[in-house]
């Protein structure tokens, strides 16, 4: 693989290095796919830094459907700009893109702005035609390089770039590509202001962001609730007043505690971000009456749950689900880390390093949980 | 005190016969009250039509807690102004009480504006002070008249009053009392505008009420979805664009058929106004995704219900839940119905009048859905 | 030109009559000019009606800068569908674009989606990658039939059009063209809900649309004001429960009057839509306290105009300034029409109408606002 | 006056000294008045801090039409509670209120939560029947002890009251009485949230406030203007991220740099804070298009000045103006200050004492602007 210290060869290579998962639960395959021509508005990214998503170990094992196998994962990307299309490329702020810019960028792509649920519903994260890198673009289709465990992306015209600024690190910068975005897309949708009580559920990438966010936006106290220990320790670093562990806590006492703590009143807003199911009763439980919960973790089915109609009525929420990302929240991810580093160093959340022959075993200790982020570095 | 030919003697009287609940369950007997003095902010208002809410029915049955018995029910009440205590008594808009006022009044009083839910959490429907005409308020102390089904209702200061127009009738008003504030409230938290596609869960006198408004409102399609031919109806009279019986079609059908009239996309909002739990995921199912739904018919406990969070967080929605009405509800309702009299004779509802004495039988006439509004006419 | 019963012959043709506006202030001139090739995604409209915009007027004299000459002007347009290009063409509705579709559009295309303004700021009508048909796209480049005042217009890819329900005739939906949704967006950014009191400065066609849309939502009272009195004849038929002639009465009057009919209050929402700097000072002055000014109506510099700060604020306001239209606002004028035009016929609205060759005298007719809307009709 | 080591002799007492301006333009006399009894719901508060407010200078200036002569002025108070009336008394968080607990309260009271304008518009701060401490209540009527230049306050019932918390001092909390209350009404009418580039036009006391809401909420840069160089170093000190000075810049250059600073966009949030009447239209220029202006700072009338209405259309703006402030506001700004004090010690910013006979001295800083909050102390 080409060297970081020889710029001229690494512009002249024609091929990249991929990590491909032929079908679902087979093992990831390094495979050697040709680079095509950069056109117009397109940009060839040298990959720095891959995060490896829960989504990713889920793609693995084949939970999502309309997935094109076989499949190059990775979704969140940052990295240095290779090569330009002709012609004027520039980013979501009209500066232009140029070689050895280092970017990151929306990783959902095609979203057409033409049809009803981008213009007239505006919600563009239901558009139909919207596909996401690393996801549901089909590597055996121009451009191949559609994912992000690979030397080499491959960015289409109209994908959405933003540069990251120099003092931030490509381990900073990763959470733009889908924790941080899916936590502010989330925020947008509730009434977060400073002196707000805010309790999060969940300590993993989302939750934590989700945590960082009630801090920057001044809330008053964070209970952020999680059963892992190291998690919650990572809450606390980073922004959370109170954690609760539901492993040692019952519910009635997590309700006491996140009343105390506000008066009595309860937390104005709560935020779900677990994967399971059994958050949603809970979180209406712990919501103040008159306060809004808003739900961003249910990405897969965990399957039903019960719920009471008249004590959710009596209690009179507010209650937001919240889909996808639009790239607002992608830029918005890019500003907010920019802006605070020095308070909320994310990069200490990547807590393991992996090179690309070593997707596999990335894959593996994300889908353990060793890892609160697992990142692979393909150029290294 | 004041003529008007046999006004007199009605006028001299200082007792009152009303109909009181001795407790659970029990007959409603007949008795004598004292009229106790009218001071100062108070009125006395002769009851012309009194409401029998589905409320009355569950007082009856005692299925409320915290409600004293014995209790004078009924708390939608109009009537006209007997006695006006001393000093400067104003309505809403700021005109004087005089006798002989037609008027109608928010059933809900001492909200406090001084607490915390009033004043900060801006939820007075959430104030812990609040009592309610005819439900909450204790007959056995001052002062005593403190429900509907009474020949004579006194109207404690700060009680919130607004004047009934000439040109609508009692039982066009007897909607201003419970049912239209209730649909205000929901509509009110939702983005109910021209052109929006409504579906409506329930017939009943909140279904019926949101059905108008949707209307008035000038949306595009409103579907009301009910099981009584009887109440659908009604629902066609007063402005649904279609209905659909439950028992005649099956919940993929009514599905497809809120899609096929709106382009395909679904409903934009769905109101629920049934006070079955069961009707809240089939409300999640209907709306269409990046849609609203509204829930303010879960008054009673009726169980708990399945949702399934993947699905609702995938859908992007949000769902309100409304708890009780605001002063402003009401003072709107009456106004509404003033606006729109002609082109919705809300009288039409009223489908059963009873005397006094026959209130036990009006109960039960609700109690069994026979009627669609039973009002009582204490004075007739 | 091609006679309307004989489609095969209409589709061979390859030339469009075409009336060019040279240089500002200079005659219009009939031009045949080619039809290029209609590309994929294209659509050749046979121009039906054509309405003749005060900004038309304004093109003429030269008063918009950046406006490239020779000029087809022409944006709100209506017509049929006369060839397709190739592959699948839809409306925002998803519904496939055939020949002989009745259809309106956006007249405002290549709003880029991929901008800070589009994606970021979520304001697409400040996009500065916008066009205009008529106005600001240069007719002696590809693909120059893109003005209305044309037998036949090009769609370029990308434009967003949508079907015209049978039932609506093409001089009901030219309002779809461009009064109606520049009200369309000022209504969407201000509270208006059944029960409000609405004032609208201007019984121009952008203030017909807003007295409209206040009726369809429901508003109690809506006064219109003008000084033309055919004007003010044209809101009391379209929707205003009062109208009151600048000429007549004066500011002092005005006030009085619209505090009046809103039980002392003042109007909840007054919208401006008048081009004149001097109606700001009035409508602030008009608003209630608390309420809402929504201006829409300044497209053109009149000058300044002086304002009291002081009293602005302690009327504690909310002033919106309203600028271009978005695609939505289209569609919901289009849908708008269709659904209230038995109501509300628009075609009464349309008093004069013109063929091509005398589109210089229906520039003239407009411009001395001899016409509420002069309508071209090139095919005529 | 009494000792703070000697509780009895305090309570024993019934006299208290006060400031009183006799008439407007009068030098302020000190008089000993009765104190009256303390009944129910009423709390008699021992002055600690007493701010002195440019309204009190307006109001020495005789500038405030209504207001009852003779005056004691100070309504920016905290203290002591001396005496609680009989009966149970509860602050804003339903803590119940006891002898020698520290509080604040809101100003403005009789806010009657009857009329049309607290109950239906809701904007109570529209309510005719308000009284504020130390401007419009009538010294010469009970309870006499009206304003806060005075060794006790006499607060009434249903004066909302909030208790501070130990670590907060007083100096800190006095900032709860006016500006930071003002403030945070301005900033809750605004979409300020993380990551926004506000501007603040002044650096008095209620400019500073919004610098400081600004950074506590997460704003991404902060520009604050002012001509005062010993203010714009406050500014620096409490939050702004950027400082202009109006002498030694032009308007131009102030757009020009909230420009740069912004990803060449300007502030997406300006804030007027100036009593200048000059400011909006400055304010109009320096806000971005799309972006919201706020205005809550022209308490007084400095007159009319121009503004351009096509200028402010075409920006597509979103103007607000805000009046008086509610309870709410003042309950969060005690909150805000004891969340913050670490980080934003506001004692800092009141830069001179006085004690209660030198009351006139006091004025005559603050009106002269020597002082940025100067601060009467009755009991030292």
């Amino acid at each position: 693989m080409a060297p970081s210290n020889s710029k001229v060869s690494e512009c002249l290579t024609d091929k990249s290095l991929a990590a491909v998962l032929p079908e679902p639960n087979a093992p990831l395959e390094i495979q050697e796919l040709k680079i095509p021509e950069v056109i117009d508005g397109a940009v060839l990214m040298k990959v720095s830094n891959v995060g490896v998503c829960g989504t990713d170990v889920h793609l693995w094992h084949g939970k999502l459907s309309g997935v094109p196998y076989p499949l190059i994962l990775g979704h969140e990307v940052v990295g240095t700009v290779e090569r330009v299309g002709p012609g004027d490329t520039r980013d979501l702020n009209g500066h232009e893109i140029v070689e050895g810019d280092r970017i990151a960028f929306h990783d959902v792509v095609d979203t057409c702005y033409s049809c009803w649920y981008c213009l007239i519903a505006k919600a563009p994260t239901k558009c139909p035609h919207r596909s996401v890198y690393g996801i549901t673009l089909d590597s055996t289709k121009w451009p191949y390089l559609i994912g992000g465990y690979s030397e080499y992306l491959y960015l289409k015209p109209r994908t959405q770039m933003i540069k990251i600024p120099e003092h931030v690190t490509f381990d900073d910068a990763i959470f733009a590509g889908c924790a941080l975005p899916t936590a502010i897309h989330a925020v947008t949708r509730s009434p977060l202001r400073w002196g707000t009580n805010v309790a999060v559920q969940g300590a993993g990438p989302v939750g934590l962001m989700l945590t960082i966010l009630a801090k920057i936006n001044g809330a008053n106290t964070i209970t952020t609730i999680d059963r892992s220990i190291e998690r919650l320790k990572f809450a606390e670093e980073f922004g959370a007043t109170h954690t609760l562990n539901i492993e040692e806590t019952s519910l009635d006492e997590r309700r006491d505690l996140v009343r105390d703590i506000s008066e009595g009143h309860g937390p104005d807003i709560v935020y779900e971000a677990t994967g399971n199911a059994l958050a949603v009763p809970e979180g209406i439980e712990l919501v103040r009456e008159g306060g809004t919960y808003t739900i961003c973790g249910q990405y897969t089915d965990s399957g039903g749950v019960e719920v009471n109609p008249h004590y959710m009525n009596r209690k009179h929420l507010d209650i937001r689900t919240v889909w996808g990302t639009e790239t607002t929240h992608v830029y918005q991810a890019v500003r907010t880390i920019a802006d605070n580093v020095d308070r909320f160093p994310l990069r200490k959340l990547v807590t393991h390093h992996f090179m690309l022959d070593e997707a596999q075993k990335a894959l593996e200790t994300q889908g353990s949980q060793k890892s609160l982020k697992a990142v692979i570095q393909p150029n290294e």
